[in-house]
């Protein structure tokens, strides 16, 4: 297997951290989104849709998005379980997962990409073409993000991980944004958020957070 | 279980074209998100979120997000399979769902909520509280949904369906973004879409298109 990947993304950050997880390591090559090389002749060759990461398996079959690539994953390498187990389990885990995304990762996306100098004309990633980006997307998205770290601080409080007592593909989610929009975006998590840097703490100390 | 719904929503109709294709019936309860019914304290308390679909089941547990409850019925009533066998099979499935989401849903959605008069101040579904409409996304939802007609146009050129040789959640997701797209956010669909138009016609003259 081999990753296609960018250090900056989150959605690649997600990929590393699943297999991190797993245990899983393959080969890996940087592809440098800020320089556009995701939309050079040599990356959509390999993902036409022009996005990161993609996972190119030993057959050459290519799979293009993150989520699915974390679930080929966990059909191949099912120890430990990081999508829930049991019809009801994997329901619950698949929910709080995309919570995170509509809630959270959407939201920063859209307060960095829209400020973002270099993305001025890039308002949407991939293969979109010149987009302008729409500055009032910036307070939209950074509002969503505030109201995104209240809802997971007050989730937090009665739960130890994002969906319930397991580390899961919704902690892998929730924290990729949670660093994409203090990073990225430039969205503190306010100082009240008590449950939610507790959390944070805790799952930053994992050692495949540095992946 | 009983599932709360509302007709015009898209991501409603996604549940239950799904539970059409297996064979799954089950109580409903309307929910009018036109009027805001779905902010009301009555749904809150079934679905703080405040968005639609949700399912609750025998126990009262609640399913609160539409791929979650579509992934809890394919657990337990796994024929037709609609997402995916086999580790590569449910992975590339759930790609071209979430393409289908992304690619198409997120931009009719925005098309429509910005330019619907009723929602000038509910730019955001759920409990987001007032945010103001950004007009600027009807134009790039409309274009979004335009480049991915003619994308799955292109998809559809040499594929029965969106994820393939079968019928999936992807046609579905699918079916409902572009009937949402024409009907709410009126963008129609090229003349010279003829692959699209196919399998338009086809999926919509299943019997679970009228769910």
């Amino acid at each position: 297997m081999k990753l296609y990947d960018t250090k900056l993304a989150p959605n690649p950050r997600r990929v590393r951290i699943f297999m991190a997880e797993k245990g899983i390591s393959c080969d890996t090559e940087q592809v440098d989104i800020v320089k556009g090389e995701n939309l050079e002749e040599s990356y959509l060759a390999v993902n036409p849709r022009g996005l990161l990461p993609a996972l190119v398996l030993d057959d050459g079959t290519v799979l293009d998005e993150s989520v699915a690539i974390c679930r080929y994953l966990e059909e191949t390498h099912p120890e430990p379980p990081l999508m829930g187990t049991g019809a009801l389990g994997k329901a619950q885990v698949e929910a709080r997962q995309r919570h995170m995304e509509f809630d959270g990762l959407l939201g920063a996306a859209e307060a960095f990409r829209n400020g973002f100098p270099l993305f001025s004309s890039r308002g949407l990633a991939g293969t979109a073409g010149p987009v302008d980006a729409i500055p009032a997307l910036v307070e939209r998205g950074t509002a969503t993000v505030l109201r995104f770290y209240r809802g997971l601080d007050e989730d937090l409080a009665n739960s130890t991980f994002v969906a319930g007592d397991d580390f899961t593909i919704a902690d892998i989610t929730a924290l990729c944004t949670v660093d994409f929009a203090v990073g990225a975006a430039r969205v503190p998590i306010p100082d009240d958020c008590g449950n939610l840097k507790r959390w944070h703490a805790e799952v930053s100390a994992r050692p495949s957070a540095a992946a």
